[in-house]
């Protein structure tokens, strides 16, 4: 017997229970089984048309595919398993190198901004992997058929791939990309890991600036393109992470914790880990977290203060730590998580604890200064979308330390009305700030000496006016980055203004007296400070809303993801 | 009127209200006024004998001063409370540098080992800075009087001190100072912050090993001395840190934080803040910490494991996190906490996951190689505590990669009994460390291949055999350091495996849904594992409690100091 060729349906085979030819009538089948031969009649039928066109689609493929030049070099690979654990060798290449690869063929990694067919013998990609964008081209030729454009050209948004390309120049920058002078002619292209559609975000809506105001409701841009709100990004953080501008945020992010480490290791600084379950609410108690913790409560730390100070009792001498702050403080702000990261230092001081501020403004100069050199890249493109001013930095590289009382003539000067002992609200902060780049042109500096009455109970008091401290402040852009004082290193007058402080703490509490007993054996003077990661960030970058620089920010309406 | 001389006392005055002299016997004053002019003819003589002492006591001073030649040098510094911020540019020297200040005379702030007065002419103190400790002389003199020699001798022990001296050759290595060459002769001592007496705790106790066991006991050494137990240290904890074994110990285990950064930095990591409140209890739900957030119940996060993941799914392509890690395990053991400090790290994969496993043996061998050369001062003070052996490395440089099948084997040929995919119990690990030392002489190496039932549900199954998995142990001293592995980076795999875990994890659950949804849109291949801090410092030193390495440790008896 021959197959049937695909254009011919093969004969339907006779039902093996079909009546028998002829035959008298009332001998013959029933109603019903004369029926249900017709079905089974149909059934047979069906089955082997669908057999045949199985057959037929088999062989278009087989006839296609032994037309297919291309078919060794395009499709999907299987999950990665790690069946083998020798390496292929194959390089995969960075594309920050392109420029030096020009006429080459390499490989590499790289994701689908988007694939368009543009005919049926040409597609275009525009391939991403890391900051690096790059317009790739499949063209049809005799090495390369059309199913594999048509294939390239299909690929979902985001899905990772593995690709083969050559590397050329073009003529014409290209827009799109971010290697503006090469692109890729494409001679492989495998889809890795394939991305679902359509995507809960569009990658592209994330590199847009958020909406003004708290950033929640959905806009739409002059160009007719929508903005999408902070919380729609958060909950989809993982797609939103993705976008350029925030990669760009957490490298500087990263940046900036490593250059903090970097300053103060090579001045000797010791990297400590103090706990963050504590045994009692020591700092007065207010905005703390309670946890259950086995068969008691326990809190979580609101600042490494007394352990870092505890640290210094312990002749530690200079110590940072770079770990999580936690605030039960139910402030809806652009500024407020109720979980960041804490950038802490405290030091001994030798004669006065203008040393440590000394330290916090040669920090924060170097941090600068190297975000302006190893960070700019990112800078300029976060920068860009948010239209933000350079940061400026005083000309003559000496920070201002502004008494707070200077402050708040100068605030009485520009028609703010506040006494000499208030402490300054937002608004005045950020008042203040615009007066302090205008006198100094610099967008960081430092208040100090800050009335006593609105300091925690362990600050230092001026030995000068007992309504001041030996504590300061310091600013970017008008905005609080850091807290910092001398701190009493005296048990006794440490429990005595613990008593009078308001609120008052008892000095002999759990958890507050081994704070204070740290203090009878000899602790050498000291200060330091506390920076928030996350508002250095912020205030570098002039971005609206300090959520964006938390990779999953928790504040008092969120926790998850 | 002449001063009485100080051996004369001063005669009484003539009480005002005494009875006047004769008169009649029924005219004189009644008992009781009698009684009450006696009494106050007393009180007055007291009062004048008492401002007589007074009187001699600074007149003895006056004249001793007066001849003290030395009253400038020495006495007690006023609170330190920066009155002045123009420093005075005097230098306080590192006494790490005394071999290049010979003969020099030096200002140096220290603390007080101990103080003993030879002589009325001579005391000796030993004084120590930093991991520094250094005889110090004080000889009376024409220029060097007795009442500072005896203020010098008498100093408490742990106060604050700004000593000014020479540096001095001695002939004979001086045994009870880590300066053995030089001594200083001191020429100005000030006190700068005196410590209470007695101390809770000596520190020279805290220097010598804690007891064997479970370290709780007192105990008494062979010289005699005790052995002070390790609860007793932790309750006195700022105390205690200051013996230079504990302060080796967190120089240690600050600088693995700074050589792990450094060596992830260079290959392009980038350093992450994952959220530690969790609105889910997401990986399995048991040993979490419960809290209260604002209105609902939050969790404290295990590990990073599920955010790591997620912002690879974000294209982070190497991430590295250091931060803490809550356990509510109820165990108590010499080697559990229940916070602690994780080093983690999670990256793409190109082929497959061995590709992890070599950074993770380059960046250990890399940590290991630095700190025999950066930290070797502190790490010989402590293994010299506790008679520590050597770490061991492989000799060829390369680590053994062990089947967990083939670990199997070599403990049941040692006499073992053990299933095929049975979990490894704690002292058959440090068995087959001890196989593992004997057969490839390093105390360092891997385990691969685990079974699949006994990890985590997002593990990717081994393509080779299904009871397995493409996971690893990490393993110093026979004892595990980093648990890591290939995760599954498909959805729907990730999912199916996450209903047939033992217990079963609901993947749409709250928290657990992001992380799994995370998956579907193109999450390139990846791998990862996490390090105990404290554990690598633990076993690189060879230490008998993970208690010794944090500096407030955490355990389900304590939170307190």
């Amino acid at each position: 017997m021959t197959e049937p060729t695909p254009s011919q349906p093969a004969p339907a085979e006779k039902p093996a229970a079909a009546a028998p030819a002829g035959g008298e009538e009332n001998k013959g089948p029933s109603k019903s089984a004369l029926k249900k031969a017709q079905k089974e009649k149909e059934k047979a039928e069906k089955k082997a048309a669908a057999k045949a066109r199985e057959l037929a689609e088999r062989q278009k493929k087989e006839a296609a595919d032994a037309l297919d030049v291309s078919k060794e070099d395009y499709g999907e690979l299987p999950l990665c398993g790690s069946a083998e654990f020798k390496p292929t060798g194959l390089k995969r290449e960075d594309l920050s190198n392109v420029e030096s690869l020009e006429d080459k063929e390499i490989v590499f990694r790289c994701w689908v901004e988007n694939a368009r067919v543009q005919s049926a013998k040409l597609a275009f990609l525009n391939l991403r992997q890391g900051l690096n964008t790059v317009q790739a081209v499949v063209a049809a030729s005799d090495k390369l058929s059309k199913q594999m454009v048509k294939f390239c050209g299909s690929v979902t948004t985001e899905s990772t791939l593995v690709v083969t390309g050559l590397v050329k120049r073009v003529q014409e920058p290209i827009k799109s990309a971010t290697i503006k002078n090469f692109e890729i002619h494409i001679t492989k292209l495998f889809v890795e890991v394939k991305a679902q559609s359509p995507l809960p975000l569009q990658v592209d809506d994330a590199e847009r600036p958020i909406p003004s105001g708290l950033g929640d409701e959905e806009e739409q841009a002059d160009d007719g393109k929508p903005i999408v709100g902070l919380n729609t990004r958060l909950n989809n953080r993982t797609i939103d992470l993705r976008a350029k501008i925030n990669h760009s945020i957490f490298v500087i992010k990263s940046g900036v914790c490593a250059l903090f480490q970097e300053f103060l290791g090579q001045k000797g600084f010791t990297l400590i880990h103090t706990p963050k379950i504590l045994g009692a609410a020591s700092e007065g108690g207010a905005n703390v977290f309670e946890l259950k913790y086995f068969d008691r409560p326990a809190y979580l730390a609101q600042s490494p203060q007394f352990y870092k100070q505890m640290l210094i009792a312990s002749r530690f001498q200079k110590v940072m730590e770079i770990g999580p702050v936690f605030r039960a403080e139910n402030s809806n702000t652009a500024r407020h998580l109720t979980e960041f990261t804490g950038l802490d230092l405290e030091m001994e001081i030798q004669e006065n604890y203008h040393e440590v501020m000394t330290v916090l403004e040669d920090l924060m100069l170097f941090i600068f200064k190297e975000l302006n050199t190893r960070f700019k890249k990112e800078t300029d493109l976060v920068r860009s979308v948010y239209h933000v001013d350079e940061f400026k930095l005083p000309e003559s590289g000496k920070v201002p330390r502004i008494p707070f009382q200077e402050g708040i003539k100068m605030l009485r000067e520009a028609g703010e009305e506040l006494g000499d002992y208030d402490d300054l609200t937002t608004p005045q902060e950020k008042h203040l700030g615009r007066l302090v780049l205008e006198k100094y042109g610099t967008d960081f500096y430092v208040l100090d000496q800050f009335p006593l009455a609105i300091r925690p109970a362990y600050t230092m008091p001026s030995p000068h006016d007992s309504k001041l401290s030996n504590s300061y402040d310091m600013f970017m852009r008008g905005q609080e980055i850091l807290s910092g004082a001398q701190r009493i290193h005296n048990a006794d007058l440490l429990a005595d203004m613990m008593r009078k402080h308001d609120p008052p703490i008892d000095p002999n509490s759990a958890g507050t007296k081994d704070y204070v007993e740290s203090f009878r054996y000899g602790c050498p003077p000291h200060g330091g400070g506390g920076f928030g990661l996350e508002r250095i960030v912020q205030f570098w970058l002039g971005l609206p809303n300090i959520r964006m620089t938390s990779l999953f920010p928790r504040d008092p309406q969120r926790v998850i993801p």
